[in-house]
């Protein structure tokens, strides 16, 4: 059954039902969720609203030979998700804007839509309503909503000089996954872990600098990060923590581990400064809940620019 | 210049600054915009937040030879205020996920970009953040956030037997802009009002029954708010009121005014049921702040189905 056969309303119920199965329709923060023109959703007392949005378009963020389709719809969650994170915000809720060509299979669609909510239903972040039109190549846009103390959100502004620069987790295993995929070796199956308990514990310690999730890259995000605090960063290349058998992989790859895990992009770690009489990585990485590792350290003075020299994802 | 030459930063930097030039960027409900991993909005106390998402699609939704890049922006940011308007909401704010081809012109672009702030000015609803993807169609997604105080959204579901059929404004001027451009009669000019003082006013009312607002089509989305609301709508399609000349326009194309009026979409009156021993149309209209017309009353009985008999748009 192609798209076009099933027709708008068809696929909004055939969407709100998966929701529901899935468990991803409601929540203590949704009061009204999919069918009406709009949803509504209840942040707690005393916290503000945390919005997102993030698009995944076929032929440039995704290929249907290259991934499955549930890998898609997973991805796509897990980069919204993590934008919450990187902010240190509870998920509220999102919505869903999917356009897509009428030849599309209602089947790959199913899929699509099923990985989205296995993502939602794992972190708490209800389906509630969206948007379907019709379109030559297929783009999902999902829009997350969150909640956060007030003045307690994370910034990307607020590291200093003297801090430490921490990341959570490991890099590299997106980029070697799309590297393989696009040399016929396999699909893009990794998907990665948005750090929303590690957001939120950070959003309520004393001490943090500035915060940033890992999309376009390490090297580039970390950029983004001392070209908005006004400072610069010293760190080593070597300090990266990747993952297991990374090394081996790359090399079979005849690819340099530590450029694809600083350039590579997609990772969704949390990449954060903190000042220097703070915690130190075992207890960082206890009350984060996932390893936290030193790469460097932040100095004064100016960085190199946009992330331009330490390359990263270019979306044009 | 071209999209692709001036890269994704230097757009970012592009929107914010027309955002500030065009006072679309702060407002009371703003506590972070543009420029961190997610934007920061503040609802007011008891109020709950309206979130809703809609997309504009080149080729599907608008076309760049029938009608200007300004007045793309315009409708696409009026579809989605209207949204929060058939839910009684105040705008806090929206984002912006753009997908388009490198080979765009970045004078098309600023003029659609020009054309949301403008009504996002006008409408008190700051753009705070977004996401800009490379494709091969340009597609505008638009998401909305509102206050709406909490137990007072409106819904669809609400219309009982005995209630009186409202709409506000006049249908038709949409679907004859469009009708003419498709014939090489000039471009669509024409930008709804989206009727947000009319919502608010709604909400606060006593013996409102159910609201939606027209997108699709009169005819259709009455049959929405029936079907939601299980009863059926008894109207006269020769009730419902018609722009000035429209009838005239009309005629000299060859087209029935009240079918087109009826199935034209994009109309974005409000659509709403009220208790019969409320308010008559001249209070109505003197507390909405827009003329309000009676074109039926609601019956019981199920409606005739997914608006399949009265027209309206198809998305796939």
């Amino acid at each position: 059954v192609k798209l076009g056969e099933l027709g708008e309303f068809g696929l909004i119920e055939r969407i709100a039902r998966a929701a529901r199965r899935s468990g991803a329709d409601s929540g203590r923060s949704v009061v009204l969720g999919i069918g009406d023109d709009a949803a509504l959703l209840r942040a707690g007392a005393g916290e503000d609203v945390v919005v997102s949005t993030d698009t995944a378009v076929e032929g440039v963020h995704f290929r249907w030979d290259r991934q499955r389709p549930r890998t898609v719809g997973r991805r796509a969650m897990v980069a919204n998700l993590s934008d919450l994170a990187a902010m240190g915000a509870r998920p509220l809720g999102c919505v869903l804007a999917l356009s897509a060509p009428p030849g599309l299979q209602v089947s790959v669609l199913d899929a699509v839509i099923g990985g989205m909510l296995r993502e939602a239903a794992t972190h708490a972040c209800p389906l509630v309503g969206g948007n379907l039109s019709r379109a030559r190549q297929t783009t999902l846009t999902l829009t997350v909503l969150g909640g956060v103390s007030r003045g307690r959100a994370l910034r990307r502004n607020k590291a200093k000089p003297g801090d430490r620069i921490w990341v959570t987790g490991r890099f590299g295993a997106s980029a070697l996954d799309v590297l393989r995929a696009r040399r016929g070796e396999g699909e893009v199956r990794h998907v990665p872990e948005p750090r929303l308990h590690a957001g939120r514990v950070l959003s309520r310690s004393s001490g943090i600098g500035a915060v940033i999730d890992v999309s376009d890259g390490l090297g580039a995000d970390l950029e983004h990060l001392m070209r908005d605090s006004g400072c610069r960063a010293e760190w080593a290349r070597d300090r990266i923590p990747l993952p297991r058998g990374f090394r081996v992989a790359c090399a079979r790859l005849g690819v340099d581990p530590l450029q694809l895990a600083a350039q590579g992009g997609e990772d969704f770690e949390l990449l954060f400064t903190a000042r220097p009489n703070g915690p130190d990585a075992t207890e960082l990485t206890r009350r984060l809940g996932v390893q936290v590792t030193q790469i460097g350290q932040v100095v004064a003075g100016s960085s190199s620019g946009a992330g331009g020299s330490a390359g990263g994802w270019r979306h044009f």
